[in-house]
């Protein structure tokens, strides 16, 4: 893998850069959308190509490992030879998912013990065998194996988690290291930076990350229940430590306003499952604002469903129309919302991106993050 | 709406023709997609246009007049302007619905008393209301307001019933004549024939629809628990009554065997929920025969789904892919096999009106009835 810095913001942290592998190239700042079990939920993969415009998507190992399983991902070859995405692929660890959804879990210096949430089976993740099954499902970036404690952590019990962390992430970078990619296309392994709401861990987190000297880093362990300016001071200490010259990815966030604070902050790569979770419930996001479709004001409203909107569903469908399938329940409205969703926060990564390049992305921002707050 | 009857094949009583409307023209035999609330469950419309080549959908009566309701129909301009489908629609009079799917129904010589499966809310369906709110929906054509008794029911219970039903379609028949169009295009209607199993009750039903000198006429109550030996010689039967030169609908049927017989047996139009309902399952439809997706064989199969298929999906997901997902509860899952199980009916119907056109229908039809009798 390799990136290239191109621009920075004068007023701003933000940053534009290229990212190639080889599934191809990444315009940064992107985001990336979430394919859970090797689907993005209710998404072909030609509307993620063609009409969404996704660069990369992201996999979780925790649900391809237990479900196809990684004997069936290497039979096929692979995650993008089994689901047909031919782009790139990113895999979270695991962790979180052991941590959040996973039940009866027991964890020790070894690893995390786990009871699958479908039916009930055994599992141990090690960082050691979390490298081997991404390097299974064949994604071209993959993530250390942590431990990711709540936004309301105490300082002792983050301070012991993030000790853990490192150990954990030093025998993840060994294995990685000692191993090959399976399917003949190379893979990079980024850190991720712990250490909660508290900056002296966050920057000990940052500092031994780059340490190790990866080709990216993560920011994890963020918008799991702390204050939102908590979050985004996280984001500046964090950055602040890790090399300006490798791409920064901050994991699971978030909303349209918190995506633009973060690149403001120098963040380079996000995945969250909020366009896709909140829009099958009916919650569009558009450049002004916010829209419950399932409101009853929408009820006779025959316009477009977002007329600045980029991808085809904006065109054809209206707001009456979705509103009613969201209210009957009926697949096609959670489809629709979906691709709308995922074709605006690209949309706006993509406009990030011209702004910095242009060198006016600190007065755009200020302008997007008010109508982006708005509740239409 | 205009009827064209091209060619008969010399072996069976298989016919094709071309359907007018006034939203473009359809080739019989046609399959129509079920799209139960103005939306085919799990397809977008740009799909069922370029990828199933669907040339006419239906909508059921019943679940628009529950939701989105007449009110905002009749503001949209009607279902094409509310759903976006440019094509022919087909509705049917919510008969079958009512004495389905409402609860408390009560049957009158006026009409029928209901209440709604949604919020128990009380209606009342009458021959010239029903007439009414197909008008409102906007339906190219529409159907008459019938009973549908099961197919076990006795002599006396179906002759009381279609009594009742022809006594109701003179009333529809009154009430179409007597309205209007209400968005500019020509709607049409057709009388339902029922009748149950009985031969002398099918006679008279299909000679009193006939004298009403219609556009079309559909074949109601059949596919509805009688022995499909019976179904098959019903539409015989009424096929023999009804007029050459009009279009003949088979409602609610069928699996890809029955469509080919009643094919054979001089019927033009199918509806049915099985290509949908079925895929959301994971039962796949193709020319070698049915798959159960979710059976273990298909396992580590990354052959296409299928092989022959006309569709982009049949192309670009395997069957291992799409057992996965079906397995896992992903939409997607639902998405693919109902958009191959649609584009195979209505290359079903396709092939069928090709091979009547060339005059080898008959033989064509009995290697075909083999294989889709195959479980693979
Ligand atoms: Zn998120
Ligand atoms: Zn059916």
């Amino acid at each position: 893998m390799d990136f290239k810095l191109l621009n920075t913001d004068p007023k701003s942290s933000a940053r534009t850069g290229e990212l190639t592998t080889d599934h191809g190239k990444i315009q940064t700042p992107i985001f990336m959308p979430v394919g859970t079990l090797g689907s993005v939920k209710g998404v072909h993969q030609r509307e993620l190509r063609d009409d969404i415009n996704a660069e990369i998507i992201l996999g979780n190992t925790y649900h391809l490992y237990l479900r196809p399983g990684l004997d069936v991902l290497e039979k096929a070859g692979g995650l993008h030879k089994f689901n047909g995405w031919e782009r790139p692929i990113l895999t979270d660890s695991g962790g979180f998912q052991v941590f959040s959804l996973a039940e009866n879990r027991k964890l020790t210096e070894e690893g995390a013990m786990f009871r699958s949430h479908i039916d009930g089976s055994k599992h141990f993740f090690t960082p050691e065998n979390v490298m081997d099954t991404q390097r299974t499902i064949g994604a071209d970036i993959i993530m250390a194996f942590d431990e990711c404690p709540p936004g309301t952590s105490t300082y002792e019990y983050s301070k012991n988690s993030l000790e853990l962390t490192q150990r954990w992430l030093e025998r993840c970078v060994k294995r990685f290291d000692e191993t090959e990619p399976k399917y003949g296309y190379s893979q990079t392994l980024f850190p991720i930076v712990q250490g909660c709401v508290y900056n002296d861990l966050r920057i000990k987190a940052a500092e031994h990350a780059a340490s190790l000297n990866r080709e990216g880093y993560a920011i994890g362990g963020l918008a799991v229940g702390e204050p939102v300016e908590d979050m985004y001071s996280m984001i500046e200490v964090v950055n602040e430590v890790l090399p300006k010259d490798k791409p920064r990815y901050l994991m699971g966030v978030g909303t349209p306003v918190n995506i633009l604070e973060a690149i403001s902050r120098g963040v380079d790569m996000f995945d969250c499952v909020m366009p896709t979770r909140n829009g099958r419930n009916g919650m569009i996001f558009t450049s002004e604002g916010t829209i419950n479709i399932k409101n009853k004001k929408w009820y006779d409203d025959f316009s477009p469903i977002d007329p600045n909107g980029t991808s085809y569903v904006d065109q054809n469908y209206s707001k009456a129309y979705v509103r009613h399938l969201i209210h009957s329940g009926e697949l096609l409205g959670s489809q629709i919302c979906s691709i709308h969703n995922l074709a605006f926060y690209l949309w706006l990564v993509r406009e990030a991106r011209e702004h910095i390049n242009a060198g006016t992305f600190a007065s755009w921002k200020e302008i997007m993050v008010k109508k982006l707050a708005t509740r239409l």
